[in-house]
């Protein structure tokens, strides 16, 4: 397999001969396991990557049986009592004297136990960050397809719900409405809590679904994803019934055309940051800079916020098959608000967007 | 609020001034601030609780509103670019230099960071485990009310369902019933993927639903929780569609039988292992020692999974206020799999079980 191969380019790079891999997304990327974690203190297992040995997934009797069937190329390894033991065990028959972990998902007090048990016995403990997760936002042709079928299936559900919206629905049943129909069609299950926020509420990016009544001519913002074969989808549209007033359509084409312009913007080669700025100078000339808080988009892929982040201070390229989503917004306290947002990979020389979607031309 | 004297005192005993509290049922606890983490490198907040000011929230636009509206006696901070500095003012500020924070729930390179800046600025940075899980062990009369209700709930869902079921509908289908049924009923979500398992693939006790159709006979293990306010819960139930065989019969008694022995040991002053020890005894006798691979049981509360743990390495004593799981179960690979788990509050002279379902005494 190419991306296990790459990886352990990385690890040899690092100075090391093994990689823990504690991530759960980078777990599946890597083995094909699928089981999540119920928390990071409750992992479900962890894969050793070997520069000079096949790899193997460390898991415990609840997962023995499903690891088994998951995995192609990993001797699956049962956790009897715990992890340390386990691991330390494995390391010392076969002489493997420098481990790497993920210092991005490992626990401070597991660290410091890893350390001393490092100690201990004679092993060099290499804090390492994000090395899959870099090699994870250049997806390959076939993770660019099931992203797609993840995106298309959710838009499948947002037209399946939107068609029988009504004025009166409150913002959690419809959100309820959105997970139940995303489940009847397929989807292993949301990417995220759906986001339903109508009026007011509307002005929280990440409002939660509350019992408020959805009314005619408010803007509802409805953020949904859902996951497909493992890969995720990520989508916001803006809607409202009835007769939208002018300042809100006014609003709606701003968020429109700033997203455009950030979409002409993005191709491999360009600064992450620079595709935030295209839409932020759209909307910050038009005096509502202070109302667009958050970053442009970020990286799609097993992970549903992943990198690379496009936010105004990122320096990083975009690269062909980077995933990201373009999500202006504009919120105002009382009034409400607006954002939308699609997925495109990039490419050589611009984009693709994934959505098909244009319910948002509407208005 | 007494919690929150409660940690203070803890936090002086560690010799700190201020504790940075990052695990999200830890910051719902104290604060009652609702918002959840997208995952631990996404958090939606931190407190700051001091030993001598008032409480902070940290967190940024996308939450404030909503952590004004849910907190009371915390100050809302805003995180413009990023923690760190906005931490940083608030120490020196206050001329607060002894910072602990969660170590159990930070990870390592956010740590490494946190180290650097108290090695530069002067402040002592202490890492802290559980200290305010330990307290979070004993519920107070209101919290096991709050569980109480979530547990009736989850059980009006289960018995909707329950009645409902045929031979021919799939785990999914049936798992993904469950979870509708739960948000039509009001809960706030799932508190865990709900497990549908039948016949051989029962015999994973953490098996995730497949396509596969129930048949008459077999033994189909349902776990689901739900929160409701916060609070969680947590049962199992083994059913059989149709007449189950003697050999089904038989297993279903064992861990009925291997239950009630728990149930009877249940009380404040015994260790842990002890619980765990009374079912596993009478399973063990019965010859299928080795088919019950987990432990019997967990804390519930604000999370799903939380201390105490029950298992038979553990010597802390139980005590009066504990919520906890009681979940004998046997495995047979290529057959299937019973379970069954209820709550219980420990008291003084025993247990209080809350749960009122009964369906697991039809066989």
């Amino acid at each position: 397999m190419k991306a296990l191969d790459n990886i352990k380019a990385a690890i040899r790079r690092k100075g090391a001969d093994v990689l823990l891999v504690t991530q759960p997304e980078n777990r599946r990327y890597l083995s094909g396991f699928k089981a999540p974690d119920l928390s990071i203190a409750e992992s479900s297992g962890a894969l050793l990557v070997f520069t000079r040995f096949s790899p193997l997934l460390l898991t415990d009797s609840r997962y023995q049986l499903q690891a088994e069937q998951e995995t192609t190329g990993f001797g699956v390894v049962l956790v009897q009592h715990n992890l340390w033991n386990t691991l330390l065990k494995i390391l010392v028959r076969r002489n493997v004297l420098k481990l790497a972990f993920e210092s991005h998902y490992f626990l401070h007090d597991a660290a410091t136990k890893l350390m001393d048990l490092g100690q201990k016995h004679g092993i060099e403990i290499i804090p390492v960050s994000n090395m899959i997760e870099k090699q994870r936002t250049r997806k390959s042709g076939e993770e660019i397809q099931k992203i797609s079928q993840s995106v298309l299936l959710n838009e499948k559900v947002f037209l399946e719900v939107y068609k029988g919206l009504r004025p009166g629905q409150t913002e959690k049943e419809v959100a309820q409405q959105i997970e139940t129909a995303m489940r009847r069609n397929g989807a292993e299950e949301p990417a995220f809590s759906t986001i339903v926020a109508a009026g007011p509420n509307a002005a929280q990016p990440h409002a939660v679904p509350t019992d408020r009544a959805i009314k005619k001519g408010e803007t509802v913002i409805i953020d949904m994803g859902l996951k497909l074969d493992g890969y995720c989808s990520d989508m916001t549209r803006t809607i409202v019934l009835g007769k939208p007033d002018s300042r809100t359509v006014k609003i709606i084409r701003l968020v429109r055309k700033a997203q455009r312009a950030a979409l002409e913007t993005i191709k491999a080669g360009i600064l992450a940051r620079d595709a935030d700025r295209a839409a932020r100078e759209i909307i910050s000339r038009a005096g509502y800079g202070k109302h667009f808080g958050h970053s442009l988009g970020h990286g799609v892929g097993l992970a549903v916020h992943e990198a690379p982040s496009l936010n105004k201070m990122r320096r990083n390229k975009l690269q062909p098959g980077m995933v990201v989503t373009v999500e202006p917004g504009i919120y105002l306290p009382g009034w409400g608000g607006v954002r939308l947002e699609n997925m495109v990979a990039v490419t050589g020389d611009g984009c693709t967007i994934l959505n098909r979607d244009t319910t948002f031309l509407d208005i």
